[in-house]
């Protein structure tokens, strides 16, 4: 039989990453490529010891179906967890996820039709740029500079086009960038797409891992308007492979989301979403978040260390890492950056070409990305040195 | 803000059988509404030792991001069994999901564009209707008969219509009807389909589930064209909590739905697929099937006795229940089923209108539907006893 394909996946193709988590996956190459959080960073005890009393106390809670919005105890505890913070205003919900990228899926699910204009970071999370795509937006990336989004292009992008639903930003230790927008533009962001009627889709999953420098408040504490869709996740914060994340958004369009999510899978599975309300309420989870930010810490100065060492020298530039699990690095303007990823898999080191993160994977760009989350000190080392003895 | 949704979601809406719910989860009602599987027929034990085990032995595997396709041992696993069973042909793929919901949005979101036209049973699960609406499908429905779908209205429809992507059919223990499609329609649905260039969405949650009759072959086993997209389901065997489920495919179709379920959930939770796979290749699940047969047997013989008993002399008939987990009742004539079901919610018994399983709610229906599987046994008798006190 000859199959025919909806026009919204036509287009939609494997991605650069994926191609390079091929070689990743090989353990004789040394992948500086993922986005796992490290192993050791798991609570792994406190989560083998609240699943082992939740399967004897009260099995049938994890087994049987939930609630689409979410399992009740945890829904509660994260309303008023968001709200001290000034995550959650009084006219919104909270939905929770199978992780955060389904919160990604949801929104644009609920607000976009064909051809409407998604603004997002240039460079952005691949994983949410796909997810957008395959509702057919139109993609417009906005430049990201080392304070956060160019504001003038913001600007400039929300006057020229027509039926713009959301911008998208991770504004904390940004995925690829690992920028963090400073306080100044999280205010003008959120002025702009204000005067514009605008949503912005706040997407928070490194907020925790800050290990160093000022916290800077997300947008969400600024919005009396009902326009941020604040998303967050325990992918980092507990573990991924338990698809945990969490909306909170106003009321109008958690309904929404709702429906939606009912048609996608039902409701999040309960194991993962008991254990991170267990975990949250009965462990030290600021003593965890402070571990995981030394976890983290200690690696990115390793990382640091050794890009002074071997890629300084050679005029390879970074920008200063604060939280999250990437470095940014970017190339001397003569070296094409395609070879000389070509060259760094032939020395089995895998990063991600910084196109992977475009809106238009065909814009030059002289940019990858380097995940210090992973790998161990030694493949972190090894690593670096190999792609500095390039140059 | 005023928000703008998608033209997608305007015309969602939360369906009747949330409004049921409602009523259903006040202890002081009957609910008969339900679709949940019995909690006696989760495997408690099992699944706390795999659990326990798995947590110390290898936590990191449960912890960490999976890949899209699905957990690598299960795959293998169900690839095996299902093509034992003939349900896995040589240019198939399969992908695990988020609970077999998620299997019938992948696919839809592959293949299908607005205003393509999906057939289904009339009446058929409401959920997987309403994640084809998600898509702007728009479902023909075709009548449900005591020994499945109508040929002659199914040939009229497939001539009829144009781009048609695919049938939808429940063949076993249809959720509503109870009905179970006989051999020789479902070789007859396969030909048409194959004639028509039309994929058939075999959905087989209750297929084990039989406790009575003889088990007739899923329609998957004739493919030898590649137009069977096979869905099957933890949730009534294992447990609906973990929310893990699979499609077993032709590889063209199963590499659209894995981008799709990318940018959608990037992979199912990991505590689920292995505790499927652990209980399914170290624990003996024939015989916990036959349990659960067993299990459903008795309470559907409750059932059966009570509608006897309190229905049958009111003319409410119902067809024979040989799995699953429901029972289909259609009162007399005269009789206007909502008020009926009005009625029934004042004695504090739900059921669900027949209606709500219909592509247009508004057309005519004397049915509805009863579960079998939730209630106690004390509940059950009280409930149809009620039911019949009505007329």
């Amino acid at each position: 039989m000859k199959y025919s394909f909806s026009d919204r996946v036509q287009n939609l193709k494997p991605s650069a990453i994926r191609e390079i988590f091929k070689y990743s996956a090989n353990p004789e190459y040394i992948a500086l490529s993922a986005g796992n959080p490290a192993p050791d960073a798991f609570p792994v005890e406190a989560i083998a010891e609240i699943s082992q009393k939740l399967l004897i106390e009260s099995p049938i809670s994890v087994l049987q179906y939930g609630t689409t919005e979410g399992y009740l105890p945890l829904r509660n505890f994260l309303i008023s967890y968001l709200g001290e913070r000034l995550l959650y205003k009084q006219k919104d919900s909270l939905l929770i996820t199978s992780g955060a990228q389904q919160a990604m899926d949801l929104l644009t699910k609920s607000v976009l039709n064909k051809n409407d204009v998604v603004l997002c970071e240039a460079p952005s999370f691949i994983g949410s740029l796909n997810s957008f795509r395959s509702f057919q937006a139109n993609l417009v990336g906005v430049e990201v500079e080392s304070d956060g989004v160019n504001i003038d292009k913001l600007e400039a992008a929300l006057q020229t086009h027509k039926n713009i639903k959301y911008f998208y930003t991770i504004p904390n230790f940004q995925n690829p960038s690992g920028v963090t927008m400073s306080l100044a533009k999280r205010k003008k962001v959120y002025e702009l797409c204000r005067q514009y009627g605008v949503l912005i889709l706040e997407d928070n999953p490194y907020g925790d891992l800050r290990f160093a420098g000022e916290e800077v408040p997300a947008i969400k504490t600024f919005d009396e308007d009902g326009i941020v869709v604040y998303v967050g996740s325990f992918s980092k914060v507990i573990a991924p492979g338990i698809r945990v994340g969490y909306v909170a958004a106003p009321e109008e369009l958690v309904s929404k989301m709702v429906v939606c999510k009912q048609g996608e899978d039902v409701h999040t599975n309960m194991w993962g979403q008991i254990v991170c309300h267990e975990f949250m309420t009965k462990y030290d989870f600021s003593a965890h978040i402070k571990n995981l930010q030394q976890i983290y810490r200690r690696k990115a100065q390793i990382l640091t260390d050794a890009m002074e060492k071997y890629l300084r020298p050679k005029q390879i530039k970074w920008n200063a890492i604060e939280g999250g699990l990437f470095a940014w690095c970017t190339l001397p303007e003569q070296i094409d950056m395609y070879e000389y990823i070509q060259k760094a898999l032939a020395e089995k080191v895998c990063v991600v070409p910084g196109t992977a993160f475009l809106t238009d994977e065909n814009q030059p760009c002289s940019s990858f990305r380097i995940n210090f989350s992973t790998p161990t000190d030694e493949q972190l080392l090894l690593g670096i040195e190999r792609l500095g003895s390039l140059l």
